[in-house]
């Protein structure tokens, strides 16, 4: 199987874009598709700087190393949730693929900050780990943005993350969460503009990507995320994927640009207020969930801001 | 394992409603639900007459035996399709369930009618057998309605067959048909009145119906739609109904309430004028698709206007 841009042996085939790729152009392949995704949705202004969320995961760092190859002013924050190995190795993928590119990397670490990890911090959240780590890193997000200036927080979601969690919500028809899910979010009153680049991309892609340019990432996935319905989502789309290329990127995009605008009436401006603890933008008349999460486990919720802010002095 | 209602042994249990049902109560649950759908769906008034489209498989028998054990007026009509056994296995489980029940079925035979089948009539049909099939068995239901004077026609899908309609017109967001499905069709310029009653059971419990009642219906699938899409969509739905009860009816009862509402805004009231050959409405101002198809074949077209009108004479 020869690349369709030259004679070179093609490494990957990518059905939905009657594209067979070599190495070189797989790698310019994806980083255009990484571009038309930016321009489309008007993510990030040439000059800008942007502050990728990095996990030490194909994605991310992926997305990180696109960013800086096309020149972007990429910087980059790692958080150590303190889960055991997990934690151990994904900092270590993290902090070596930034010395190779010589990045910008910051890292927050809870177990330095306050003795304790995600596990810990999470276990009295109503809903789920997963959701009081999500609160902590959105939260964490806003923080770098604002002191570090930047125009938006890079996420490394993929096609893939895009697909499973629009079908999560389609199957229970969120509607509000319809008329918001965009990979391109703006800034409103103090959060930051959060936007996902890789949205045309595919996991396997992103994989090839990263085995292409050689790039170290940590293969599992986070072990407190098992049986999370995301998986069950994917393998769902990845079976119509199977049968039918396409199914995926036609599900994701035509939602966007079709489906979408339908919700928009839905789309009711939330009202920011100043949490009365750290003084960030919540939605209610008290403390910020992070304030309250920390709160509820006796830590002090504005060492976070301390630290982020003490990076920029 | 015992009934919920009474001190019998149960023979089924439904999760998404919480019910463990013995022979007497499943009979009476399911009835129960197909009424439920009847008022909410504003279907079918208890003194007017109905026919149902039966197969011969276990919806649409299940769906006759339901209607007539609550008093409603439905008689039935059988499409003879000509696909060999299959035609002739399930014209005998149609014809011997009428006997039983002492139900008015019509039968309507393309081979009798034409001297052909319809795997001949539809190879020219640019899109696919089914596509044929299904503008044939509409046709023929708007004429049963038309000169039997029937308030509607009733078509055995269950829940299964209506949630993998939806998630196809999801996956690809086709707007239109969002805007459009509906298990009760209101009748329009000359079209029939068309109900779905059982959109609210699940394939499985049609299926347990017709066992606890006797019902022999046929059990193979049509052979012509091998392959189709619909089954894949099944699958999905199963699959993630086994993980999370209650994913399915919410899927379709929730996009019913919640989600369709947003897409009216795109319904177009289809103009329709009548077709030159046999003055059935058509939403095109030349032959209607089922003119088209049957001369594109030298077949006459009038042939089973004349058929089905003879039996009301």
């Amino acid at each position: 199987m020869k690349c369709f841009k030259c004679d070179s042996q093609a490494i990957l085939r990518i059905k939905r874009h009657k594209a067979t790729l070599c190495e070189t152009h797989l790698v310019e392949h994806l980083q255009n598709q990484m571009i038309k995704a930016i321009k489309k949705f008007k993510m990030l202004p040439p000059n800008e700087k942007v502050i990728v969320a990095i996990s030490g995961g194909k994605d991310s760092l992926a997305l990180w190393d696109m960013l800086l190859d096309r020149g972007y002013k990429a910087d980059a924050f790692y958080i150590d949730l303190g889960i055991d190995e997990y934690s151990k190795t994904s900092m270590e993928k993290a902090q070596s693929f930034a010395e190779k590119v010589s990045g910008n990397l910051y890292t927050i670490s809870l177990p330095k900050l306050y003795n304790t990890g995600i596990k810990e911090i999470s276990r009295n959240n109503p809903r789920s780990a997963c959701s009081a780590c999500g609160l902590i890193k959105r939260y964490i997000m806003n923080i770098f943005a604002k002191y570090g200036n930047y125009h938006a927080v890079a996420t490394g979601h993929n096609l893939d993350d895009e697909a499973s969690s629009l079908l999560g919500n389609t199957l229970r028809w969120q509607t509000g969460y319809l008329s918001r899910q965009s990979p391109s979010m703006p800034s409103n009153n103090g959060l930051a503009k959060k936007i996902k680049p890789l949205c045309r991309l595919a996991e396997k892609e992103t994989a090839a990507y990263c085995i292409t340019k050689n790039i170290d990432y940590i293969l599992e996935e986070c072990p407190m995320a098992q049986g999370a319905s995301s998986f069950d989502y994917k393998e769902v789309l990845n079976n119509l994927e199977l049968k039918s290329p396409g199914t995926k990127d036609q599900f994701y995009l035509d939602f966007l640009r079709t489906a979408q605008p339908y919700f928009k009436s839905n789309k009711q401006d939330i009202t920011l207020v100043k949490c009365p603890t750290c003084g960030e933008p919540t939605s209610q008349d008290r403390d910020c969930s992070f304030c309250r999460q920390m709160k509820s486990n006796q830590l002090d919720p504005l060492k976070v801001k301390e630290e982020i802010s003490g990076f920029f002095k």
